[in-house]
């Protein structure tokens, strides 16, 4: 078992990494070698077989090279993220759309080979005007270049797996929270931020309406799904290789909620509203809530509160302490 | 207004040449010069300003030499059909798909320049399980890589008339009928071929059942869609570009019945009814019948029945005369 990782410096790349050394085997079988490829060369973990290797996947003769190992699973991250694929139309479609191209061409110039592709799309390709709950059934209207991106790579997933040239699933992953790390520029930040910060006892901005709901799912449970994806028949998914995934309806409100609950009001007190409308016209076109009937039928599974998402974080970046909790007490005492 | 044509030398790309010219105005301004392109070299009609080139439009070099004249209005009808685009997977991509990002590079690449594009995409966007009738909001899911290809060009025009790129209207054309020429070995063939063949004394093959429903509109309407689409206002669309258009809902009896009401028993005894299965196998997954309230509204109107259907190929490519009356009157002296 051969596994290609595209975009394995990334943040989900490196937990699934870790992941899959950690478990061994994939598919039932061992897993014997791993081709990790970024933009900067990622790191290839001890005792592995495999190469590391810093590749632009827009430029096909690095998704040929890539492609030389004929891994049986290839899990495609890579991606420029939402906001520069916006900025940047040409970058956008060169990496997002191209460079998904060139790795499908190069799995196509392999003789006998028909790997499983694990393709991460996005709920982007969803957007507004859009019912409150999004059933299988609702069809993907991208508002932004990204959206447009993977929905272009979608359909030729779906058309090449018909064909036979790959087996592919393709997840429309949830909003990842809580996302470790600094806060950054995107528009989705502030719902891990308003948890993240005030956990280690550091102030946060909100710059929503506490009524604001959106859809997540931990890191791990991101982990989880390109796993499970590697692993599933898909006989069952016929021509649609396109699944909404399962994930946490949670409003600002009650993400604060579940803070108050997991880390007390000392936490919550931490998190200032300052009002960003730019911000809340963005994330108002953006979907509410799933009811992914398939996915779930396929047996994909995630948090099913927000307490649980902010416990994950706790678990998997804090070492299973709440700092602000330690900052609390120690100031009291 | 200068006018690009891709795939000017095809049928369609001929009859809109001959209508622009005919006509002599578009978006309220005399047509001044038009570029006709297409893998073979077209024919400029005489006394029209500009240029007829043979050009390979998956080469960026040939696109964006294209877009040298600035063309006010881009008709972008060239493609690779279905039958050819599912047989070369490689080739039907280069074309269809890189062959239109590659035009809309070149136009990204002018400055201060955002031309209407009219792009014709198809109803085999849509494929089974589908509704005997086709609302505006029935998602497309492509059961062919022509069908995929098409798909992908609509999200991309989408997103780019968005960005102000251009200003894009796709339109899902019907199956055109009566298609001129000889038999094909098209699978849709059979829904002209029989009714053109009788009309002209000659025998023709039925495939499928005479309970077969499908959608269709004559070439004459194809070209006044291409024109209406160049000419409406595109702010009502918002950011949906693509349109189902209108068309003659008919069974294969509807059409055998009409031909017998414009050209008597003896054209409709030169069917030969030889069952296929294959061809009734992938005709039975294409669109029967829409509703196109969004086409009809912005103005699109094509045939009512399929009596105007073959009343427009009589007109256009019969000289107003039906041979297979003629032949029969000829015989009965």
């Amino acid at each position: 078992m051969h596994i290609l990782i595209t975009g394995a410096a990334g943040m989900i790349g490196q937990k699934l990494t870790a992941a899959l050394v950690a478990r061994g085997h994939l598919r039932g079988a061992s897993i014997t070698g791993m081709t990790l490829a970024d933009v900067v060369p990622p790191t290839l973990p001890s005792g592995i077989a495999g190469q590391a290797l810093a590749v632009d996947l827009s430029n096909p003769d690095a998704a040929r090279s890539l492609l030389e190992t004929r891994p049986d699973v290839i899990v495609h991250l890579a991606a420029i993220v939402s906001g520069e694929a916006e900025a940047d139309t040409a970058k956008g479609y060169a990496v997002n759309l191209q460079g998904t191209i060139a790795l499908c061409d190069a799995i196509a110039a392999q003789q006998d080979y028909r790997p499983r592709m694990v393709f991460t799309s996005s709920i982007a390709v969803f957007g507004a005007p859009l019912p409150p709950v999004i059933g299988d059934d609702v069809p993907p209207k991208p508002l932004t270049s990204y959206g447009a991106q993977k929905l272009m790579c979608e359909v030729l997933l779906n058309d090449l797996s018909r064909k036979g040239v790959l087996d592919a699933v393709s997840l429309r992953l949830p909003t990842i929270c809580i996302r470790p790390g600094k806060p950054n520029a995107a528009a989705s930040g502030f719902y891990s931020s308003i948890l993240r910060e005030p956990l280690i006892g550091e102030r946060a901005k909100l710059p929503v309406s506490e009524d604001t709901r959106h859809w997540f799912a931990s890191p791990r449970s991101a982990v989880g799904f390109l796993i499970h994806a590697a692993e599933i028949s898909t006989e069952s998914l016929g021509l649609d290789r396109a699944l909404n995934l399962p994930g946490v309806d949670a409003t600002v409100g009650a993400e604060i909620e579940a803070l108050e609950r997991v880390a007390g009001p000392d936490a919550v007190a931490l998190i200032d509203k300052v009002d960003d409308p730019t911000v809340g016209a963005i994330v108002g076109g953006w979907p509410q809530a799933f009811d992914p009937q398939r996915a779930l039928a396929l047996g994909f599974s995630a948090e099913t509160d927000m307490d649980q998402i902010i416990q994950v974080h706790i678990e998997d970046e804090l070492g299973g302490q709440i700092p602000v909790q330690d900052l609390a007490e120690g100031g009291r005492q």
